[in-house]
């Protein structure tokens, strides 16, 4: 996550999100495909999720590249493989991960409207984007949400030299009453693959337990941690925990990737990717109101916590992002000129209007 | 989890099954249930993991204290309060936790069958001993399977001061084929409260990351931390993703408690305990032989890793637990003498044959 505030041009979200869908429509997706990706995109750049936003959307990242270069399916098959009262294994034909991630989480949503829980996988599929806008689908329904995917070797077990599974994100999205949804959107390392770009754009360093070098010894450098691309698991050493990280990046690969088929830890070429979705509707177990007002009693515990020194309060997962989310939506979303200049350049490429400033 | 090995009796783990099941008898518990709880209690001393096993077996610990002073009830009415066709909650009025536990697990297996994916929650239980018993009872049906826990407030939140929540240890159970299953049972802090233990005995030092003091300072005093009982969140510190590891446990907090009714973050007493289950039926997704097989080409990639200098080999979850269960089911689990003690303690107290150095 990142806040830029100096030298950004701030952009309306609904233009954006229409700027991008059109140019979907352009490289040859279906008007709602297009529409459901867009808007996977733009959610992230609202939550400050910067990293999985259109700074990706450009002609030389991932999804306008891939799509041109015809590794990413515009008008996928996609189909259910295998089915049961609350399972569902769905192929995506590589089309694009949004679009398979959000069809596979709308049939578990339906499927635990009559079974109480459901998971569904999806195989063959491609870069979903952030993981949060899936899970986070459950709310409306009174359910909660879980969302993962595997993703590209960067990442090293606890005590190897090589990386051999990817950062593996998790999400949770819970809802409540008067308080904010509980939001837990978490890669399996000590820090997303994305921090090196923000620690690099900013000249900082990284702190130690983040990453290795080439030569697999810890490393303070954002730029020598890129190259190298080998991550720690959540924890970082051994004593600090890392084995356990590295389980749960497993779990996720398990999920996603044995499950499905598509393991991405084994597949040389990194794709396509795998992902795995669950939801739990609350009043197969309890009553909704009694569930969500205890909800908000944990909330607020947590949230009353006191703080250590020099911090200001005690925050719960996805508060943050909630209230970046009301700002941007308000003030618009803060470009950097080089994510403009991508978006420039694909309306220039598509012969699309632009209109984002 | 500990190996001991000087100054340790070997007990051979049916006679310390048989003894700690006619203890529970005559703490009233019935036969059957008794023998759940005293198999899955010595299964955590098999795994290694002896902070959950007969240590907690004597007239001044858990089981046996709880039951003589009434607080946990040798012969609850465990009913199902809610069903669906994926789901369950139970009430366990009070009882031993493994017994709560066992039914549970067994019932959301059962659920599976049918349904493909199940989940069962569990309130009013009390302390079940090691998770990992509960997930690995998937395994023989060929499932992934899931367990976790709320317990006693004694983490505290990023940047908090004050402990809000428990250890909320989770585990995840998977077959392979020839290779061994995986089986991830891991505390969602830096360390578990177990290790402060073993530090202690040892009179070792803990690593800055795991605990702070009284004033809500890092500790490296294991004596000091026990005392303060304010542990850190997987990650340790902000910068070390201690919001992932902090984010996790309020996941096991919102399962566990929020769902069944059963919050220890909110319940000053900290009892009873609240457990969620799962079982995900591998065949539902895909044939058990290509997910097996699939298995043990992760497991082996994962295991092919080049150690890094110093390291031999790199593990898998639970790779370690089984090789320490091989070792102790063949040759017995080492004991220490304290702990020969309080079963001895047990004996003279209940009027037990002590048969088992």
């Amino acid at each position: 996550m990142e806040h830029r505030t100096k030298g950004d041009t701030r952009v309306d979200h609904q233009k954006l999100t229409r700027f991008v869908s059109q140019a979907f429509q352009k490289l040859g997706v279906p008007e709602n495909d297009a529409e459901i990706a867009a808007k996977v995109l733009v959610a992230a750049d609202l939550r400050g999720v910067d990293t999985h936003g259109v700074i990706r959307f450009n002609p030389n990242a991932w999804y306008v590249k891939w799509l041109q270069e015809g590794s990413m399916n515009p008008t996928p098959n996609i189909r259910v493989v295998s089915e049961n009262g609350s399972t569902a294994l769905i192929d995506g034909d590589t089309g694009i991960g949004m679009v398979i991630g959000h069809r596979a989480m709308e049939l578990a949503i339906q499927k635990a409207k009559s079974s109480g829980v459901a998971m569904v996988g999806a195989r063959n599929s491609r870069h979903f984007g952030m993981s949060a806008y899936y899970a986070m689908r459950a709310l409306p329904h009174d359910m909660i949400g879980i969302a993962m995917t595997n993703a590209s070797r960067q990442v090293v077990p606890t005590f190897g030299l090589e990386a051999k599974f990817g950062t593996n994100p998790i999400c949770f999205a819970v809802p409540a009453d008067k308080e904010l949804p509980f939001v837990l959107d978490m890669a399996t390392t000590t820090a997303a693959a994305g921090k090196l770009e923000v620690a690099v754009r900013h000249g900082d360093a990284i702190p130690l337990g983040w990453a290795l070098d080439e030569n697999a010894e810890p490393t303070t450098d954002p730029k020598v941690a890129q190259k190298a691309r080998r991550l720690l698991p959540l924890g970082g050493t051994r004593e600090g925990g890392s084995h356990k990280g590295y389980g749960l990046a497993i779990v996720v690969e398990i999920l996603c990737g044995v499950l499905t088929g598509t393991i991405t830890a084994l597949n040389s070429n990194q794709e396509p990717r795998g992902h795995f979705f669950g939801a739990i509707r609350i009043d197969a177990f309890r009553p909704v109101a009694d569930f969500k007002a205890d909800m908000d009693r944990l909330i607020r515990e947590l949230k009353s916590t006191a703080p250590m020194e020099g911090q200001q309060r005690v925050f719960v997962a996805g508060e943050i992002e909630f209230e970046t989310t009301q700002e941007r939506a308000a003030r618009g979303i803060p470009l950097h000129s080089s994510v403009l200049d991508g978006l420039r350049a694909v309306s220039e490429q598509l012969g699309l209007p632009y209109d984002l400033e």
